[in-house]
């Protein structure tokens, strides 16, 4: 992503990395910090984080390289270690899905299945819509975590008063069995259960425990700022 | 596609352009032809048909361009037709999907629901498979009605001892209700409706009407051939 052409026109769009990043973000700003910066490039974000007096959180293969502050864990986000801080924020995938969808213009919102109630809310109230699923390999190959993630959300909005679904990846999301189940089924979450971190997977997989929208404020050339809105 | 890193290393790939190249491709070869050129662009085509002597077939836009001798409808391919004939291809993305995957050095079949069976019966007897989806926009868009064979195909590989499904899209194919309804349910269908090419959704829906396997005998810089094995 994006996609060629460009995004297609949509007033907002709903980023989801369920595993984890957009899951972190909302049990990042649930726990009280002020901000999370999504920085596509890992050094941009240790000088970011570094210039700006901000806490450094991410992965690299799925852990905290040297010199982080924080992984990327939602299960280990604790709210005295965050309140009240800015964040800054590097993942494989998920930053840089965020900062491509900001550079877009639309309004653009940090999806998943912890505040899928709220974020369904913002979403019914946009004419045109769009859920883009960071996915693997930078965006270009399929991650079943966050189609599923997608999924939930792409139903949570059909009972609105004329909602329309037109993409073949909706229609699919209409045709699946157990969304919410299909997380933990994704190669991605076999990967992090290898790596000891099967608590983050009951955490991502937890409908509306964080129930904030995290909107991007501000952004620029490989970072987008979000906070609780 | 192919996707970053070029395609993950397979004995056969099975490629799935259902609405409608590699149906078209069957009912080709099911009828008499004696080969199919998969051309990847437009102009190659006309040249190559003009060169061999060949039968030209395909679309632009869904209806075959001026000067073409056929669609790429497979419910209007008749014996009387191709018998006895070479045909060259030339679709929107079908063909271009066929030629870059004859560029990976597998072997490559084109795959479809009718003729399914005589595929998956293929693909058992490899060690490692790919199943890669045509899609829209030059295969970096998704479509429904691919993901839907393909998951018919994947279905009907499980029951191979010692398959492995291992790929998230294959993940999700087992977790979707009735593909073969989805192949209707897609965007792309919708479209065929409207051009009035709707007897070609019934056709791609019958599983295993042409029990053939199209296979790559030859290829090179933007075609490759197939034929009946």
């Amino acid at each position: 992503m994006p996609p060629i052409g460009g995004w297609p026109r949509a007033d907002v769009v709903a980023v989801v990395d369920v595993l984890r990043a957009t899951t972190t973000i909302a049990a990042l700003l649930a726990h009280g910090a002020l901000s999370v910066t999504a920085v596509a490039d890992e050094r941009a974000a240790r000088e970011r984080a570094r210039s700006e007096g901000s806490l450094l959180a991410g992965e690299v293969g799925g852990l905290p390289p040297p010199g982080f502050d924080l992984g990327n864990s939602p299960a280990a986000v604790g709210a005295a270690s965050v309140r009240g801080r800015d964040v800054v924020l590097f993942t494989t995938n998920g930053t840089r899905a965020l900062t491509q969808a900001a550079a877009g213009g639309a309004t653009v919102i940090a999806a998943a299945a912890v505040n899928l109630g709220r974020c369904a809310a913002k979403l019914r109230d946009a004419d045109a819509v769009i859920i883009a699923c960071a996915g693997e390999q930078r965006g270009t190959a399929f991650a079943l975590e966050d189609f599923a993630a997608a999924a939930l959300l792409a139903r949570a909005l059909e009972p609105s008063p004329g909602a329309r679904v037109l993409g073949d990846g909706a229609r699919l999301a209409r045709a699946i069995e157990d969304p919410l189940g299909l997380i933990g089924r994704s190669g991605h979450a076999e990967t992090l259960r290898q790596l000891g971190l099967e608590s983050d997977i009951a955490v991502a997989t937890a409908i509306d425990r964080f129930p904030v929208v995290p909107v991007v404020v501000a952004s620029g050339d490989g970072w987008a700022r979000l906070v609780s809105s």
